[in-house]
């Protein structure tokens, strides 16, 4: 049996879809045990292995992190956390505030021995639909090189064990693909990946290969990979609003795309990263899974069943005794 | 008369694409003459305002950049930035190695007094069809707060010549709206651009909104500027990728497709930001233009068009002005 601890009170549209998620994944999987943190008065589900814990706080969007997380001690979010951190629950998910979530991960759950800074996971669709591991997408905004190691030897922990890749190809996201190129970081970085007999370093791979499934792990700082997140979802935005205003304006291309809705909709699900469930704080003393603030139920269930995966392939202890060891 | 100094041999399809421009320029403009520099022989333009000066070197995409400008003296690039140093011309453009040409920019055509590190601008297409001042897309990888301020005072500048938009919006790019989030960077930048009396700045902008004409001027880092400049152009060319082996593996859609196909090229044409000319280093005692490598003749004519505008409009005496005075 696995626990999961989960934030019912998180999110754009909490606690609704955060409990048609709980009810679909203990349907689907057997296995599964939830344990539910929010106002039991909103919550209607009654099933053997969903167990509400009642709590009086909510974190909002709004709430100073640090703050939050030290002054509501009896909100859904730091209850969640204090589950995983005494091993009530192997993992635990949220989709509320993504800064909060991370200072309850890091003072909460706190760090594996060894990992300087935890840094913050995603998988990405790519054109192959082979997906790509991305990180740091926010974690620690200002880096180190060594973080970026780190990084490099946290994100090849994640492709082996939640996406079963034997030997992932990691890469240093950089402005060039030749080895000098960079920043002062990224010139650092490359040497201490290049000199790692840990991983299977391919080199510098440039912003605009992501997508390309030229690496199964591409490693950057929380700054610059929050920056490239952010530009993914926007320019998607952006390019919708430009098609809309231009050839939706006639009648005969409206027709046209009539006619491809449905393969339209099936692309957009490809290149919808929810699908890959939610970002993950690697480098925890448990599993910490962080749903979209905009989640539906299929998103916030995807988050779910990562975080039971990411608990099943037991990550967190491979990390601690990799990492640990990479820095002794 | 405006004189603008041409590198005929750089860029992929060179000296081809280059000579046709150049026609094509001094026949829509009377008032334009041309430097031509290059290699005499393959010169077939006769006309009275186009003056060919034949050069035996060249720079190669491949070659280092200080070094190729330290060493070939007689190279096309070279001799073209020696013109503007030495007053023969206003301006000058070019296809070839962009490394090279920052380095010819920097060491030939010399720095303005006041700015300490020159930066390279792009405009990118918006939405609504206005275009954002983008800077620096790569010239100072390494860049502190002052040197964000300063790049702020040129994109200023830079909005109100060529641009024409009299009090532009400068914003600054970072990871979240609000004053304090960011990098210790942007976090020192936000200060000083706050305290600004010469700029109208309205905040951060978030990577996901760069395309929506929330600002006129949007600052960052040459790291940070040209690792989002990479990933608009990759992103746009993955999306083809995959809508292409989706959609059109189906003939329904293919013929969806071919209704919308002089209306999608319209809209591509919106989104190729080829159209708004090179990029141009700012910063320098001359006005330097860099086209796309891979620019046809329209491209590297819109290019030689745009240094023709900076040079009328006099930037480079502006920036002396303004800069210098800004760092007395």
């Amino acid at each position: 049996m696995v626990k999961i601890a989960v934030d019912m009170m998180g999110g754009d549209h909490a606690p609704n879809i955060v409990l048609e998620a709980v009810e679909k994944a203990v349907h689907d999987f057997e296995d599964l045990e939830i344990l539910l943190f929010g106002d039991e008065t909103q919550c209607h589900i009654n099933h053997p292995r969903v167990h509400v814990h009642h709590t009086t706080e909510q974190i909002s969007m709004e709430d100073e992190p640090v703050r939050a997380i030290k002054r509501k001690k009896d909100s859904s979010m730091v209850k969640m956390a204090e589950a995983v951190k005494n091993g009530e629950a192997r993992a635990c998910v949220s989709a509320g505030n993504t800064g909060a979530l991370m200072s309850a991960g890091l003072f909460i759950v706190g760090r594996l021995p060894g990992v300087q800074r935890p840094a913050l996971v995603v998988t990405l669709p790519t054109v192959q639909g082979k997906g790509v591991v991305f990180l740091d997408v926010g974690a620690n905004a200002d880096a180190k090189a060594e973080h970026l190691y780190q990084n490099a030897l946290l994100g090849h922990i994640y492709a082996q064990n939640v996406r079963e890749i034997s030997q992932p190809r990691v890469a240093l996201l950089n402005i060039g693909t030749e080895a000098q190129k960079g920043n002062a970081l990224t010139k650092q970085a490359y040497a201490l990946l290049q000199a790692s007999d840990s991983l299977h370093f391919v080199g510098n791979i440039e912003a605009k290969t992501i997508l390309e499934d030229e690496a199964d792990v591409i490693v950057t700082d929380g700054y610059t990979g929050n920056m490239i997140l952010k530009n993914l979802e926007g320019m998607a935005k952006s390019v919708g609003k430009i098609i809309k205003g231009t050839l939706m304006s006639k009648l005969k291309n409206k027709l046209a795309l009539l006619v491809m809705k449905n393969d339209i909709k099936g692309l957009a699900k490809q290149l919808d990263y929810s699908e890959y469930g939610g970002s993950v704080l690697l480098g925890l003393d448990g599993v910490v899974v962080k749903a979209h603030g905009s989640s539906n139920a299929k998103a916030f269930y995807s988050a779910i069943r990562q975080a039971k995966i990411a608990s099943e392939t037991k990550i967190v202890e491979t990390m601690r005794e990799k990492v640990g060891e990479n820095n002794g």
